[in-house]
């Protein structure tokens, strides 16, 4: 997990303008006085986030601090090349082109590719939300979320981010983390989002500890309070924790406790796999 | 549809390295005289395909025409990014920070978190392939596909591509490109992959009028002899035709014209869904 061994802080570094959580606000990414080009090409990628992602010229040049020229000319190259696109508004968005080129990162969706089969059974057992994701630095990064019709609303997105601790994917990947960079997390500020989130260091150790006990988590409205999930980790070839999947239900609608078997079994089906395919992901 | 809009052309030369069918072979993209910082960071993303996901230093430099003090310096900056990462190897590959800007594209991951629903219905019913695609140029590329545990082989996964007449999907959206598209299309050399393929022009033009008439296709054994598949197009609030949706089976298993009323309702319940969001994707 080249994310969390290099700790929080790398991974903040690299998180881009669309990171909630503990992430840097839009704009204010990568900035180093001497930009280098490519810097600035990368800066002008992450000026859009999930929240905007749709920028005029003069929203990228603001974002990105750059001259509007300057700002014209990199956003010109980059949508002929297709890593961003015009809407028929005239402003632009992330590119087909550069989703194809992100679809070949084996941490993504290759990743996914594997996990497939496991998220569909789990799914067709529980028609609710399925999600599949990885840690990457503070944050867990959502790979996949099958969900049902009318399954409770939820934060999450696919390649959309939120703190480790306040969700079931999230703790289950924390507790598995190099001691170093679970250190890091617990030193740093805890958000809470109702008055449930594990927001004290001392009780989420608790619960990082409880997980590794048991191999699976029960996040109780720790996002919302009318939704609870149950997560469990996904070990790779070297049996390292590299993912967790989780099922989310409406509270009170099905049992947690009820889950966990099914979470469990699809999650170690998962690892199982990963075993016996050390070439993949 | 930008990319059909400005023909197949366009769009292989925006394509970069790691597309099958008409193609250009990897390494051989992107290299104008006088190339910009940004034209060759772009390039090294080109790099990367399907069949190369992972490369070391020198496959880059070589596959980019870039001296390696040149390439070494590029790869650094993407790596510190995000935009690369090193495998337990030290080769390079795409890294989870560009999968996650690319999950950004509204006509990437947008149209696929629409249309999950409507697979998600189809796969239920069917266990076999469920695939969304849509038409980039000359090819199909595919934004999502969902599996059965035992279903029939396919050459597709999501993010890859395919050339537009040999699949349903592809036929599907071909019939209703811009007449323009599709003259180039005709015009250009069809590929043959099973004795089935339609790579006769003229048959090709009655096969696209044929989808025009029913509105869906059977593309039968055009890919992999054991492989056939039902497609139907799907509509935006414009009712333009900007996806296309199949099940795939395997050949004798189940009778093609019995999933056709299956694969026509998803794809008109997702066209509904455009038409009453017409933000999205």
């Amino acid at each position: 997990m080249t994310t969390t061994d290099d700790g929080p802080a790398a991974a903040t570094r690299r998180r881009g303008a669309h990171a909630p959580g503990r992430a840097q606000q839009p704009g204010s990414v990568r900035r180093p006085a001497g930009r280098s080009v490519t810097s600035r090409v990368l800066s002008v990628l992450s000026a859009f986030s999930g929240e905007c992602p749709r920028l005029s010229l003069s929203d990228i040049s603001r974002r990105t601090a750059m001259p509007l020229t300057t700002a014209h000319r990199l956003v010109n190259e980059l949508t002929s090349w297709g890593a961003l696109e015009r809407d028929r508004d005239g402003r632009y968005q992330i590119g087909l082109h550069l989703w194809e080129v992100g679809a070949l990162a084996p941490r993504g969706l290759g990743l996914r590719e594997a996990a497939m089969p496991y998220l569909e059974d789990l799914y067709e057992v529980t028609h609710q939300h399925v999600q599949l994701a990885v840690l990457d630095g503070a944050d867990v990064l959502y790979l996949e979320r099958i969900s049902g019709r009318d399954a409770v609303a939820v934060h999450s997105r696919v390649g959309g981010r939120f703190p480790a601790h306040a969700t079931g994917v999230g703790l289950a990947l924390l507790a598995h983390a190099p001691a170093a960079a679970q250190e890091a997390y617990l030193a740093g500020p805890l958000a809470a989002f109702t008055d449930r989130t594990i927001a004290d260091p001392w009780r989420l150790r608790c619960a990082l500890a409880e997980v590794r006990r048991h191999g699976y988590v029960i996040s109780d409205r720790q996002v919302t309070l009318d939704a609870v999930s149950v997560a469990a980790p996904v070990r790779d070839a070297e049996d390292e924790v590299i993912a967790a999947l989780s099922v989310v239900v409406r509270v009170g609608e099905t049992q947690p406790g009820a889950l966990v078997p099914a979470v469990v079994t699809a999650a170690r089906g998962l690892s199982h796999w990963l075993r016996s395919h050390p070439e993949r992901p």
